[in-house]
């Protein structure tokens, strides 16, 4: 994938019908699962069509409402698309509390990602004080706040990221309990030594060889949540598991979720999730590109995991 | 592993102390989960050590007792390994139902193998009537139980076994909907056409290929409960998973079990297996070998598919 598979076209601002509502866009939320959306293969979504508004996440503000629960100026977030303006059912979008966090958090640690990781958290691993977590992609917008859940119930957090300063940031601004540098040498010897006694809960959304790592330091009953295989499944590649012996010998739990399934509990998530952003108690980073045009760009580096924190596209 | 990597010793019977009892075994259950306690290895049971009895289910008739629980001449099962006469904390017995179910019948069907299968599908897989659910090694002591527990929830239900003989007797004798033959070719195109409305949840304890093709069909939400992983990792050999990938996209469930975690369970399986015995509702069959001295070769069949069924061996 390269920007040339884009084009940036003007376009009429579609005029909100009854029960509709106009939204100006001032966020973009850039997510892995937009490459995944791209491949015309059996999916949970729909595959995006060629030549329409590139679907996605975004957050503005009201401009115009045919509904009575939306007023003009109420900060909203919905799958806005790749446009400056975009008309919504009023049922698709939401309206957040930007007294509890900025707009922009409601794309990453109150938003799709932060609810994700506290679905995996709370709904699979259910995790008990003093348990072992580890947590992949641990300085993304998914992994941090995983592990921070995870820190707040008592656990020991260990992340695995790609890179010291990845691991700097997971250990000294989230306060994990270690990191493990996937790119540094010997993966299983590092996890090890994080992890003496084992492990008993995994986020993880990376897959592979990673993945592999963690299966050989489960404890008996551990509980491992798949959130999305992104090292090597977005390109349609298959992503193995090396030795499923694991499932038998430690009774393993492996439970793949799609939070968009789970719609009914994004409410209490994120108000959850934006109360402990506004008591500082749940932290994050966003990278953040600025213009419309620069949307494939900031895809590209999600994908190629050149973004540090929660990947957004600003519409100034 | 041959037959002379075991020995045939006379020794005496060790006469029961208090709260213990002493049995004369008449059958020893052949399991594949024998020849993963012999290896040294980290697992969820400590190994069989050299020297020593080989252990193993058996059931027989109390000789005598001194806990006031069993009288002489009661049918109990336990784990009394590889010798005719077994000393045995009263505590580590229990007495079955002879009225209800062959004495044999509580070392597979209405014993571990039957409890092993009705925990997969009760308590994992939780079908719901009109599902499609695929069981493996379906002419098993576990996959023929698992398969007509599916069949009484009205379940469309689909066995997956090698050869001609045994797919015949799980489709005519055991009331399976259609039955795979992973040693008839293409295990792909055989598997679409007998599950054209995909896979809900599968009893799984075979892995690798057969494993792999199952994960392919699965719906969304399907569920797969692995109760051992005998194609390979009893030997010590790592079974993979080769894509991953479901466990996002369909949401799949995948947990280990090993049922002795759930003996709090077991009474009320037993009981509910051996009653759907008694009423000819749950059929099975078993391979039986007449002899201590044939317990070795028995388990070299098991572990190489060649048992038709539950594996006994008689000791009369």
């Amino acid at each position: 994938m390269t920007p040339l598979d884009f084009r940036l076209v003007e376009a009429p601002i579609v005029n909100p019908g009854p029960g509709e509502v106009l939204v100006r866009q001032r966020w973009l939320s850039i997510d892995p699962y937009l490459r995944e959306r791209m491949n015309d293969a059996k999916s949970y979504m729909s595959p995006q069509p060629l030549h329409e508004v590139m679907a996605g996440g975004g957050a503005g503000e009201v401009l115009q409402s045919n509904h009575p629960d939306f007023a003009v100026g109420d900060p909203v977030v919905g799958i806005g698309g790749w446009q400056l303006f975009s008309t919504a059912k009023a049922t698709a979008i939401v309206r957040v509390d930007t007294t509890q966090a900025p707009l922009a958090a409601f794309l990453g640690a109150a938003g799709m990602p932060g609810i994700t990781a506290w679905y995996g958290m709370r709904q699979i691993i259910d995790p008990k004080p003093g348990e072992t977590i580890v947590v992949s992609a641990a300085s993304g917008s998914v992994g941090g706040v995983a592990g921070q859940l995870a820190k707040s119930i008592g656990c020991r957090v260990v992340g695995i990221a790609g890179g010291a300063v990845k691991c700097r940031y997971v250990v000294d601004e989230l306060g994990f309990d270690a990191c493990v540098d996937h790119k540094a040498g010997d993966l299983d010897a590092q996890l090890a030594a994080a992890t003496p006694a084992g492990i008993d809960g995994c986020v993880e959304n990376v897959g592979g060889r990673v993945l592999d790592a963690v299966m050989r330091r489960l404890n008996a009953f551990a509980r491992v949540a798949i959130s999305g295989l992104i090292s090597g499944g977005y390109d349609g590649h298959a992503v193995a598991i090396a030795d499923a012996s694991m499932f038998s010998t430690a009774r393993v739990k492996m439970e793949g979720f799609i939070v968009s399934d789970h719609r009914e509990l994004w409410p209490a998530a994120r108000a959850e999730l934006a109360g402990l952003i506004s008591s500082k108690r749940l932290k994050y980073r966003e990278s953040i590109m600025r213009g419309l045009e620069t949307a494939p760009s900031a895809l590209i580096d999600v994908l190629e995991g050149r973004n540090f924190g929660k990947q957004l596209v600003e519409l100034p």
